[in-house]
């Protein structure tokens, strides 16, 4: 493949990142970021319900424009002219869908509805839209069960249609304004491209069927009839979204005039349909058969492919099993843990009332205990269960503190439960039939956190390998970018390939320790019980011996 | 009653107060106070064991001696002289065994001993003894089932027997110096008498009947044989303990020399045979038949009084049934919880580590959010069950934060699981024929916290009262004290008399509010699944709705 620079945007939960990637070397030419100016850490929240999490779409904008140029002028000073960037990748959290009229406008950037939280974009985080989810899978169940087969048996609260629902049923004012509703990682593409038509726009396979029951074999979104039973609002508005979604090495369109002259690139430079930002970071780490890839953030997401041709059965519980979504000639399979950094933040900057420097000096007093010394036992559920029980109306517990359990050991039994709750996906996929045979990490905790690493090893008993770039995600944009760009070039290489040459894991491996592994052994039983004890309906777990038996482990780390 | 004066000396689990009481007028002469200089907060820990709770011996010599001659140094100021303080009663907390040589001196102040922790006083709170606790539960089950009927259907880990079995096992050099074990009730009175013999201190019913099995049904304490199947070494150290107890209306001897001259006393001045500290409390409460006195400290106790000629159910759960233990002439009633205020100290102090003074800060907080709306649910047993459960191997359980979850929000949770526990005694006492009209609470938290007070009364859907006094232990100390000098002369008055003159309580009552007690009533459902899933074997108690609901009363709440 002959030199050749790609761009990659991607859009997290606070922040935008641009990266110029060299799709030969894999070298990163320039990267910068920029948060969104808006709410706490860029999301808007309800003071009076905690499920609210929105976002302006207006902070999109200018995070993007300021991250964009600045990486292009530091490429730029580099020796990579912005000729010389062939094509852009974009991704998104998601799903984040956000409502838009006629013309591609978000509502949330017009006067009328700019301080209304309705109107801007629900954020993947959002979990306001309980009773809709719950009302999906219901019908579903009835009336379509081939739908939540493909998403672990249950639709989230966090999905696109459940979100639109709940606008329907709480703000008619801004449902009824709303002409189209766009994934976050649809309505950039498109707005790069001078799209002014939504219905216009190239929705992405990755969110369309990960998150809006899209699925080509029952003939692309839910049918009408389907929505209509929930609500005939949707079926309408089911005329005013797409027909067909498309897997990311297609282009959305050449980059308009406005934009290339605020990135500082050439006009009409192709920009590829988009994906989610965890997809995106899979190929960034590296994500090939057999390899679980774990996006470590706020939440945390797993990503595995599968090649089509091979046969995957349903597996209950995790979240999307989609063909396409990540690398085209597999089916994207993905769970995760809808709160993890979210949880140490919460007891570092909620509960505690620290700043975030504080998860330093936890982290290096728990990392001298040892598994089981501190006696506590918690389950990962602030945010909620997205898998394996997909079950929004979930909290968090802890259990077997003493007069003197100290703060940093509470952090430390977060971090255990968020590795519990990791444990319980990766069984859950090989019961499947699915073999994972490593397991990658990436993301901000697998970057930063050596103790949050050795803890996943040892309670999965597995090594845990963590991505060599810091920038899985922007990277997988720039190669799914550069690759639909120049896919029809001579020389022209599969992801796969490109992915070969870029992506690669760190030296250092955390390997699993004996003792501690056989420790978390005891403590995931213990786990186990209260999962299903709050968790599964009539499970009959009992409860009675976790306190003693914690109390027992204790007693036998401390010895 | 002819103008008479006493002084009541109590030793708390930080420190000594001293108070010399008008017996006529109830007026409160003089008081002071002076806490233990060793340890933290006057208690030995041993970092390797967090069960461990232990006390200097000679820190109560040095915080008495400061304490008593203040307080009398400033009732002379006031005009009473020394000559017109008639008795000395003596309360101390318990069961707090030390050992003590032919002499009757500390182990825990000879030379050898002095850094050893199981040579000094084993605090009441210390948990280490928990193996040996369910021995003699198991052989009293299979030998002596009526020792258990009357301490609730389990003997504690927190008792005498429990922790001089516990010495033996891990400590035989402390085994065999001690010549006898006292109660921290009983070595005061003695020491004060310049007993100079443990045999021939009178030790206290309050104490041998509440914490060491005596009963003179029985023939006072367990037999040889019983104990001999505990350990044949307990079973020659029956014969270096005593034979009879005696009730607080008996004196254990003249004020001594040395003791006189450091108090500014006459020598010869009469001691009281002592109690434990909350028994005392009750009667400085105005304890009463139907009146249950709450004494709310660090831990709470729970202390009631029927008439001996009323026949009382043992009831299964509640620590302890005992003759003359509080009022003579009544059977007292004992129950409790093994920590309140010392969770509530964890949160602020451990958890969080900050000082005590975040208290009022976290309260003000607390105080302006409803039941229910935090979402949380907590269990009070981060120092175990001490009933209803009557088991030390039970932890705290925390259940309901999400991301949002505030360190005040937790506190009232805290604060409200420890209410809910105090209904779980209540509950079960009523249910054994016993019924409660009033609730009268004293000690530190009553005394302080509203809010804590005002969960109490709607969790409880009664007014909580809060006795007048703020040194209601101290004035049971010198009612008994006083009663038991003078009830030989003209004019005597029985203890209940000499209440009714100095007891009282507060005008401000705190009363149940509606809606309050309507959504703790809903939460005191789900605290009782928690309660009996960890705490009660084969419950079958389902936890799957309790998080569910949980949120659903936050909605209700937050509306």
């Amino acid at each position: 493949m002959k030199k050749s620079y790609a761009l990659g945007i991607d859009f997290g939960t606070s922040e935008c990142r641009a990266l110029v990637l060299d799709l030969v070397s894999g070298k990163e030419i320039a990267v910068s970021s920029s948060k969104y100016p808006g709410g706490k850490n860029g999301v808007l929240l309800d003071p009076k319900n905690p499920h609210v999490a929105r976002q302006r779409p207006s902070d999109y904008h200018a995070a993007m424009k300021r991250a964009v140029s600045t990486a292009v002028k530091a490429a730029a000073g580099k020796g990579v002219a912005a000729e010389e960037i062939k094509g852009i990748g974009v991704d998104a959290t998601g799903s984040t869908p956000l409502p838009v009229d006629e013309k591609m406008v978000p509502l949330g950037m017009k006067k009328e509805f700019k301080s209304n939280l309705n109107a801007q974009a629900w954020l993947w985080k959002d979990h306001s839209s309980a009773e809709e989810a719950a009302l999906i899978t219901a019908k579903a169940k009835r009336l379509r069960p081939e739908y939540l087969a493909k998403c672990g048996g249950a639709y989230s609260s966090e999905w696109f249609w459940s979100k639109i629902l709940h606008c329907r049923n709480v703000d008619k004012n801004v449902f009824d304004a709303a002409y189209s509703w766009m994934e976050f990682s649809d309505y950039i593409p498109a707005l790069l491209a001078g799209v002014e038509d939504p219905t216009e726009a190239k929705r992405n396979v990755c969110a369309a069927g990960h998150k809006g029951m899209y699925n080509e074999s029952w003939g692309g979104l839910p049918d009408k009839r389907f929505l209509r039973a929930l609500d005939p609002a949707l079926a309408d508005l089911r005329d005013r979204l797409y027909e067909k979604a498309y897997p990311s090495n297609e282009i959305a369109g050449g980059l308009d005039k406005k934009w290339a002259k605020a990135f500082g690139l050439p006009k009409g430079t192709p920009v590829g349909v988009g994906a989610l930002d965890a997809h995106f970071g899979a190929i960034g780490s590296g994500v090939a058969e057999g390899a679980l890839v774990k996006i470590m953030g706020t939440s945390t997401c797993d990503i595995m492919v599968v090649p089509k041709r091979k046969k995957l059965r349903d597996i209950p519980g995790v979240a999307g099993i989609v063909p396409d979504s990540v690398l085209p000639g597999y089916v994207g399979i993905e769970a995760g843990q809808s709160a993890v950094g979210d949880i140490f933040n919460w007891w570092v900057m909620v509960a505690l009332g620290k700043d975030e420097r504080l998860h330093k000096a936890l982290t290096r007093k728990a990392s001298v205990i040892k598994a089981g010394e501190s006696g506590l036992l918690a389950l990962d559920w602030n945010n909620g269960n997205r898998n394996v029980l997909t079950d929004p109306k979930l909290t968090g517990a802890l259990v077997g503190q003493t007069l003197l359990t100290e703060d940093y050991e509470i952090y430390r039994a977060l971090v255990e439960a968020t590795a519990f709750g990791a444990l319980r996906i990766v069984e859950r996929i090989e019961e499947y039939g699915v073999k994972i045979r490593k397991v990658v990490n990436c993301g901000g905790i697998a970057e930063k956190n050596e103790m949050v690493m050795q803890i996943y090893a040892d309670v999965m008993n597995r090594p845990m390998e963590v991505a060599k770039s810091a920038e899985t995600v922007a990277v997988g944009a720039a190669i799914m970018g550069g690759h639909a760009a120049l896919k029809k070039e001579k020389g022209y290489e599969k992801p796969e390939k490109i992915q070969k040459r870029v992506c690669g894991v760190k030296k250092k491996v955390f390997k699993p320790r004996a003792a501690e592994a056989r420790t978390y052994k005891k403590l995931y039983a213990l786990y186990k019980k209260l999962h299903d004890a709050f968790g599964v309906e009539k499970s009959g777990a009992d409860l009675y011996p976790v306190m003693k038996e914690l109390l027992e482990i204790k007693r036998e780390a401390s010895a």
